[in-house]
């Protein structure tokens, strides 16, 4: 795996890597890209189709060395993501580094790649456990609460494992990298303008029963400040 | 052009689109694509590397009908992405949207994703104007006030103009989707938690006269509420 704590340049190209370090330097990267791939909300997926790249986001979750991803059995890009090679990065912004010089401006990111091959699950338990992984990964504490997948759900879904064997981690942090003599000069502000997700107040469904409270999973994830909507 | 103001799935794959709406549709998918595009801080490009898909994140502008994309002129990445196809998707997650029952679980967002061919820029004006675009896409406001591109920076950067021709936006928004028998038994709250990027507080670099003072482009987008660092 490969790991750039300071990237010279802005979220440049991820080559593909290749697991060359050491045992001790490949856990260290693991438990890093275990971070990236647990605090993004959204993957982008990129699958082969007709000859072209076609990159799209969705939703997934992981468990153990395993990336997993689901869809609809209809959907022509997550078939395309059984039959060929995919890639699949999780990209984190942490700001925009501003520098004294154009070409150095940046942005400090944490960006997770995994590339391979999609297994789909036929399992039906492991299927079930994936879907509850990426449920669970979008929304921490839900599961247990709400309606399982019916029969027809599961009939109508397609469940594919990634393996995490081939993936690199790369994160960019601190200020810019300017040029000794843009410092010299002087005269230009640089820094580093953090940004970062936050989750406002909860909003009530049109349709729900004005009895029914918010749950736990959902108020602990909010913005407590802010009063619930409905 | 496509769009669904109401996916069912999450995130759910977009295929290659095909502009065969009227002129009037495009045209409003067209302006809702700029704002995709314009609110997106980074994209996912994807590049085929050796007869697989390559994601990665990168900084990015647009104007007009171009999206420009640049980097080193070493990545073999950039130079996948100048001699075959292209994919480029933005992104915007806007809330995850919690259900009665597991597989409704989805988030809300827009994606603008973009195919083609993406062009090398040769003409030093056009690229010296793209890279602007690129760097006030990141840091509205900044270039005018920071040393412009050297011809050494220049001869060591690539830049790439990708026509938004072929390009989709989709946008789900609202509360869930529930069948009608889950709502029907309630008991289960559903709703919206929105999520969004927000700004912190400037921190001035390590190597930053004290004397210089913090920009407005950077003032005006920072949160004002917090005091900036150093």
């Amino acid at each position: 795996m490969t790991r750039s704590a300071d990237a010279r340049t802005p979220l440049s190209p991820t080559p593909r890597s290749t697991v060359t370090r050491s045992k001790e330097r490949a856990r260290s990267d693991r438990a890093e890209l275990d971070a990236v791939l647990d605090a993004g909300l959204i993957c982008h997926l990129g699958v082969l189709l007709g000859g072209a790249p076609v990159v799209l986001p969705t939703i997934y979750g992981r468990e153990g060395d395993v990336l997993y991803l689901h869809g609809s059995t209809g959907a022509g890009n997550l078939r395309a993501a059984m039959t060929g090679p995919v890639s699949v990065a999780v990209t984190l912004v942490d700001g925009i580094v501003y520098a004294r010089s154009a070409m150095h401006f940046s942005m400090n990111y944490r960006s997770a790649v995994v590339h391979g091959r999609a297994v789909e699950l036929t399992d039906p338990a492991q299927r079930v456990r994936a879907l509850e992984v990426i449920t669970e990964h979008a929304a921490p504490g839900a599961w247990s609460r709400v309606r399982p997948p019916s029969k027809k759900e599961l009939a109508a879904t397609v469940v594919l494992a990634l393996d995490l064997t081939e993936a690199s981690v790369k994160v960019r942090s601190g200020g810019p990298n300017d040029d000794a003599a843009d410092i010299e000069t002087g005269g230009v502000w640089a820094g580093v303008l953090p940004v970062r997700q936050v989750w406002d107040a909860p909003i009530g469904s049109a349709d729900l029963d004005p009895d029914v409270a918010i749950p736990s999973d959902v108020l602990d994830r909010a913005d407590r400040t802010l009063t619930p909507v409905r």
